[in-house]
């Protein structure tokens, strides 16, 4: 394990003993007295969730599922349950809840064994709460995400983020319970994973610049007459990566850079001055951080979310993962352009909102998600996702330095906001 | 200083904190009781030498020269110590010494405050086991520059390495004095800085390959009947990178990327399977890391060797330096492709000489010192580098883990082959 001291007596290169050795104080302090690794996953049957269960399979004699989240597929929660059998299930679908109960029940013949079940989303929340666990992987989709968020920090434990909405809304109150916990947020995200990776070659003060890529999505090419016609189904084609409806969604508009340019600004304490986007359209670079000294550190590899999910769980450490291997010879070439902030006004939004602060990122996420889902019912076009999150930018009034009601009483008044106009 | 400190009580992130953690625990140990730190830079009028000394100007209140060493060029040398008042200074040829020894005692008329001359390769060696310092910056060009490179380890210095002939040469010896003396090798080539800073991003043992970029150098694309009637002059005009004229040849035959495998292999103790080269013509991407979990983490950057340098220097902290700023939407595009082992045969010559071990890659240098002198001579066409140093290569009789000495053997013998069949 400890590099340093293996080499001692042997012939080999000593330059790389204080880097090493200063990652081996981490692996030592993280490993000693160590179990297993249990994980409580939230959204375990979603894009994420099942990538998550895959890490986990894949390192089973370092790390457990001890609860599992979903919203309301609980028949297919039942078959992850035979795979993983975990002590705690919760549903945010009470009616779904019931069913997963119920099938459980005749199963076991009895119950013994079996998973409790928690209801609703208050019971999402309490299992999150009660279950022991060293991690809790967050791969709710939007801001519902936020309150499982504050309980695994506030309960202890760390917190490996997919769901970037809790971050965007209530990054600094995340922080500070972290903080005060002493447990750590990781991100999960592509490209926030690929910016942590970066770090570790330098110190914050160190750091000039954030450079998040962005595919461009599907119309990152499109003039504003095509995308004014643009359906769900040719938002949802995305060019390089298969995820969910909500993020394919916004990776097309660019709310997605624009999500992610607020949780960085949260997860690695930098102004928004120094958080960056290129268009970068193979998504093989996955982020980039340049150093005070000319230096740009990248990390690149397959567009395969186990690659983050498995680091934000095996942190420090890196693990053996079987994914398709990277032959830049074979990609033969990898290209930037700059971002079109007239076509994508997104971007220029995610900055207002940093300038704004306190609320103003809890109203604009709330504004998207509801427009989002708008779009892809056919109620509004592609551009009046932009015009409706605008508006609600513009009309709504900040609380600065909100709680954690007020952010979500900003989430409230948005999505009304929005469906009022749009009614 | 110490990140992890200065946030308790703030309203910040915490996820960084372990990883920066470790980043400070090695900066306090390093920066506690340390004055200025003292640089012994050999080779200080080549291309190397004058960009050290801009970055020790540019870092002047951390950092300062005490000893300064060339080959010929003794009123260049005058020229620098008017800046760079060094205590001592070598020449290693002697009458280029006693010229800068006149000069030195007319213009101080005595000499008080002069410093010391050394004369001639003895000399230069005596200069880096008297001066007092910290770190040698070696950057004579050839296996010229050894005794010197293990006269600094030996003398308990770091040594700050661009010599990449003497890792070539006598890694293994290299290193093992390191080890004993407790002290770093730390390198200054762009592609092994590169390597050196992305290793941070995780441990030697995730390591999956090296990935060494090349940019090709001017003949990339000729074809073998046009590079057979190749000039010094067209050989000389690097497409990316302004250097000195041995290793603007070598970048042409490629010889510089094999000599930088087996450097590779030394510097960072992985066997020859682990190091792999990419032809990358902008020279914007410097070199790759790549783990076991998929994740490739690289370096980018303009091409100046100040980076590299100042890295070395101000390991593990980065300072500010005003060079070019990478944009990769301005750059547009990177490529990469496979190198062509057919026309530059010299990559697979490396892993050959990682074969065959012991004084081979010792003969393979000088072999190629030789063939590169004969070719800027005009008395060898560009191939026939190749052939001299392939013959070399299977005629010698290889010494396996052998002494210093028998590597100055090697060498002396591989010279003279190469003279005696060129006759």
């Amino acid at each position: 394990m400890c590099s340093g001291r293996s080499k001692v007596g042997s012939d080999v290169s000593t330059f790389d003993f204080r880097v090493t050795a200063a990652a081996d104080i981490l692996l030592i302090q993280m490993e000693t007295g160590a179990g297993k690794k249990r994980i409580i996953l939230l959204g375990a049957t979603g894009s994420i969730g099942r990538s998550t269960l895959e890490v986990v399979e894949n390192l089973a004699s370092e790390m457990e599922i001890v609860a599992l989240a979903t919203g309301t597929r609980w028949e297919q929660m039942l078959e992850i349950l035979k795979r993983h059998p975990a002590r705690a299930v919760a549903l945010t679908d009470p009616s779904a809840a019931e069913a997963l109960r119920q099938s459980l029940g005749r199963d076991s013949a009895g119950g013994a064994g079996q998973p409790r079940v928690y209801s609703g989303a208050e019971g999402l929340v309490r299992m999150v709460e009660e279950a022991p666990a060293e991690t809790v992987v967050g791969a709710i989709s939007g801001a519902a995400g936020l309150p499982a968020s504050v309980a695994a920090l506030e309960t202890g434990k760390d917190l490996a983020l997919a769901n970037k909405e809790s971050m965007v809304c209530a990054g600094r109150i995340l922080n500070r319970i972290a903080r005060e916990r002493g447990r750590s947020i990781l991100p999960v995200d592509s490209e926030h994973s690929a910016i942590f990776q970066c770090l570790r070659s330098g110190r914050r003060e160190e750091v000039r610049a954030l450079i998040l890529t962005a595919s461009g999505g599907p119309f990152r090419s499109a003039p504003r007459e095509r995308m004014a016609r643009v359906t769900p189904e040719e938002a949802l084609a995305h060019p390089t990566w298969r995820m969910g409806a909500k993020i394919t969604i916004d990776s097309a508009t660019l709310m997605n850079k624009a999500l992610e340019i607020i949780e960085a600004r949260w997860l690695f304490d930098l102004p928004g001055e120094k958080i960056r986007v290129v268009i970068h359209p193979q998504s093989i670079v996955h982020s980039m951080v340049e150093f005070v000294d000319g230096s740009t550190i990248s990390q690149l590899g397959p567009p395969d979310m186990k690659v983050p999910i498995q680091y934000a769980l095996t942190f420090p450490a890196r693990r053996p993962l079987a994914v398709a291997r990277l032959d830049l010879a074979e990609v033969g070439r990898l290209t930037f352009e700059p971002p079109d902030l007239e076509r994508f006004p997104s971007l220029r939004m995610a900055y207002e909102v940093l300038e704004k602060g306190g609320t103003s990122a809890a109203a604009f996420n709330a504004a998207n998600e509801v427009a989002v889902d708008l779009f892809l019912k056919r109620r509004i076009g592609f551009l009046r996702i932009y015009e409706l999150v605008e508006h609600v930018l513009s009309a709504h009034n900040v609380v600065p330095d909100p709680t954690l009601e007020q952010i979500f009483q900003a989430d409230r008044w948005a999505r009304d906001e929005v469906n009022r106009i749009q009614a």
